[in-house]
């Protein structure tokens, strides 16, 4: 396209190579943001400068922080016993957010990908593999995706600390809760009947 | 959502600031960026930074410019007889696009819109009509959208132009190039009946 202006150019240009922004959501985005007050501009570029300079990832388990160690990690609300095992922290996040889960986490940072040349080195697993041979660690939950590669990921990580006293699990796979029968998907719906579970009354 | 770090969710909740980002896909976008190198992101920031310093609207034309005259209303090669109007800078950008226009443009930052309370004085209006009253204008060209908000404009700038000797012209309406009839919706197929036009050989 054609710009009258090399500082806008450059604007669209940032926009652009975020994932799902094309050139044209980009301009409209730059445009919005002109319409506000300088100020809140600048506001909106000192917010990612001060990201760049001062996030921090959890020397423990690899979670955004503003400091050396995250809030779960630091609580002593949470039972130190458990660690669960995700990819990135939006699963945290998604976790947290069910009020179902109280012990500690480990991001790995991606799933193993031979396909994509993403090896168990590239990930943060030697970390997970430290933190599981302390003497507090009783449990890893490993709650991957259910896709090819979280599968490699879990077999990976189970068997390198399989040799430990320590047990390891994964999170339930089955049909979805509301989720009517003629619409879930023959796998999912062929091991939802083999691995049937015993009733019980609530 | 629950973010275990206080600048992550400053940096989520710029992007929610934008139209069409909600929090889940600013979540993403903030994910994204964390995975480029530091001094990326950092330049990220500073391109706003920039943007909201640097940036100047054309005097002339309020076109974006990161000098004081935009490069159309410099450029000896543009045809200064004629404004073509429009609503803001991306129809610019659109028109210089084709190709077809060699003239000079006058943005008026907006339509004139008495249900968003949106006047006259709001827009860059009167700085129009300065420049009209000025010799060297022979025509004026409306560009604006086939919208109510655009035809009333169109109506008070041509009756606050009007007075002088200068022609007035908006582009032409009609059934796209291209378009099949059957698809056209009614009005503008009834118009392009009755502002039939002579049939020109190529």
């Amino acid at each position: 396209m054609n710009y009258s202006s090399k500082i806008f150019e450059e604007a669209v240009l940032a926009f652009t190579r975020l994932p799902g922004i094309g050139e044209r959501s980009a301009t409209r985005l730059v445009l919005h943001l002109l319409k506000e007050d300088s100020s809140d501009i600048a506001k909106f570029g000192e917010t990612f400068s001060k990201l760049s300079r001062d996030i921090k990832f959890c020397k423990n388990c690899h979670n955004l922080t503003d400091f050396e160690t995250c809030s779960i990690c630091v609580s002593p609300k949470r039972n130190k016993d458990m660690i669960c095992v995700v990819e990135d922290v939006r699963d945290i996040m998604a976790i947290e957010s069910t009020g179902q889960y109280n012990g500690l986490y480990h991001v790995l940072g991606g799933l193993i990908s031979p396909m994509d040349g993403i090896g168990p080195t590239d990930l943060n697993i030697q970390t997970l593999i430290e933190r599981a041979s302390s003497n507090q660690t009783k449990e890893v939950i490993l709650a991957l995706s259910a896709t090819m590669e979280g599968d490699t990921t879990i077999f990976y990580i189970s068997k390198k600390i399989g040799a430990k006293d320590i047990l390891i699990t994964t999170i339930a796979r089955g049909i979805s809760f509301g989720g009517e029968l003629e619409y879930v998907d023959e796998v999912t719906l062929g091991r939802s009947i083999t691995k049937r579970i015993p009733y019980e009354q609530g």
